[in-house]
């Protein structure tokens, strides 16, 4: 049993900026306790009016495209322009590079330092729904604790760059120049994603390289790329080596706020969130409570290999299965 | 309420080929009501060692592609070698484009006046899930009534890609030469799923723009393609018109098939196939029951706009909502 503390306690020490008690509160929204759950319910609860005035980031890029330095480089210019930055890790498969997201915290040292500044790695959540679930949570608890910026680092991965993008107001995609799309697992559909692409690593003789990827990718960009928010994502160099650029992307953030906020799409968007995160943590919820079920368990281990095999139809035990699920509830 | 016969009956027509009784099955596996839904899923389980012979092939493209014209063509083709074959649409806004599908399905006038060939436009469904699910049954459905090729179409609107891609054997992309990726609104993510590219309308004066456009495909075909199957996905021309093709085609998905019942693929993933199918209509039915409460939806109706305006945190409102549910079935 993890030490817990009484709701006023979370309250206060989360309102008056405790990084120790906002760390804490989030291991307890991480909690798969049932006890711990309802205490985190109520927390984020009771926070809920001291949330959302934050500007929520989302980065992603495949490994080696240098997230962690750039998170960290662009964490520190932030603080230097003083703003309050958190940064939160999703990651669907945490539970097996744990390691190395953890290792990716030990290398932000000056951020990390930095008592403007909070870093939380990846949670230990086993399904995507319940990673990002719980990461929506922690970054309510961060604005609470009046971080201005947050910073939501993905692995890149397929799946969680949707989850992230659905819970970020600007979502910013890392890529290295020369490297070729398919080395970088980089699928169309994320760069789809992404309201800004940002060329890492544009320093030395890379520089020139970065340039000429640019202009590539800045036409890449602008296929298929929805109209609703009107605006053209930007394709920006940068460096977390010589700096450059990093005011630039910065710059670019809050033009886009203030251009999504003018017309309208800034709320709309975050609403269409809370309503797609009422909805997630609903399926996941209900999958739990279905899969908790020791009846339930029981017979799908018995009747799961004749599925695989095709000699019981799948709706057929899906059918048996939430039948009998309800009637033992 | 709709006209039913009992399951002998069921049984007895689609076993001996009766394309209206499969028909009214079909009709019965998509019916909402309880009592249908409890028929169709004992029809469908007591025709199961029937079923798993055809080969299942996804076909989807962008409206304007020729979808219809080249299943026509292709369906005939496939008469004329001796196969019986079904066409099953799946179309996740089907209640909106409704009088399309089933113009389509008048458009296929030769293939539908063949009795060797079945086709059953879009279902009514108003989830994916459900959806899918439904057109899964109905591909079993066709099975035991002998049909040896089951051509699934799906309209190109992103998701029902997917839920195509997960319940066929072989998947293919049509496309037309020269009108650009970004016109035809094709996602990189769908090249990728598929196994097969077909130019279509590759006649008259398109021709050479066909042939020119193959090499550039069959590169951008190659990246980021899965390679546990050890597949190279090919790009292939093909005219409704003209018939060029048409032969390749199928040529090349018995070369797919052949090598993938060699090297297990096959088998491994109808396997697959039928677990994520189980796991989708526990999801669906789970959903269903859980928004069908009273309780629930009232809860739900009156809280949902604080949870949108962000005053209540989506998780305490999902909680909620499942502690109601599950405490009062």
């Amino acid at each position: 049993m993890k030490k817990r503390l009484d709701l006023k306690a979370y309250q206060q020490g989360i309102l008056s900026g405790n990084r120790a008690i906002l760390s804490q509160a989030i291991t307890l929204v991480e909690s798969t306790l049932e006890s711990d759950q309802e205490l985190a319910s109520d927390l984020v609860q009771s926070l809920i009016s001291k949330t959302g005035q934050s500007i929520r980031i989302g980065i992603t890029g495949v490994p080696g495209v240098g997230k962690s330095t750039f998170i960290e480089a662009f964490g520190k210019m932030l603080l230097d322009r003083g703003k309050k930055v958190a940064v939160l890790a999703i990651d669907p498969s945490s539970q097996l590079t744990r390691g190395s997201i953890l290792g990716d915290k030990t290398r932000m040292e000056n951020l990390a330092s930095d008592k403007r500044a909070f870093i939380r790695p990846s949670p230990s959540g086993t399904t995507l729904g319940g990673v990002s679930g719980k990461t929506r949570e922690a970054m309510l608890l961060c604005e609470a604790a009046g971080f201005d910026v947050i910073l939501v680092e993905t692995v890149g991965v397929g799946q969680s760059e949707t989850a992230v993008k659905n819970m970020v107001d600007f979502f910013l995609l890392l890529m290295l120049a020369g490297a070729g799309d398919e080395l970088q697992g980089i699928k169309k559909g994320i760069m789809e994603m992404a309201d800004a692409l940002v060329i890492h690593k544009a320093d030395g003789s890379n520089l020139e390289l970065a340039q000429k990827a640019k202009s590539s990718y800045q036409n890449a960009l602008h296929l298929g790329q929805e109209s609703e928010k009107s605006w053209n994502p930007k394709v920006l160099l940068a460096s977390s080596t010589t700096g450059l650029g990093l005011e630039y992307v910065w710059e670019l953030i809050r033009e886009y706020e203030e251009k999504m906020k003018g017309n309208g799409f800034w709320e709309t968007n975050r609403a269409q969130q809370r309503l797609s995160w009422l909805d997630d943590q609903i399926h996941e919820l209900l999958g739990q409570a279905f899969f908790k079920n020791s009846q339930v368990s029981e017979l799908l281990t018995k009747e799961k290999p004749q599925v695989r095999s095709g000699e019981l139809n799948p709706g057929t035990l899906a059918k048996t299965l939430i039948q009998l699920f309800l009637s033992k509830n």
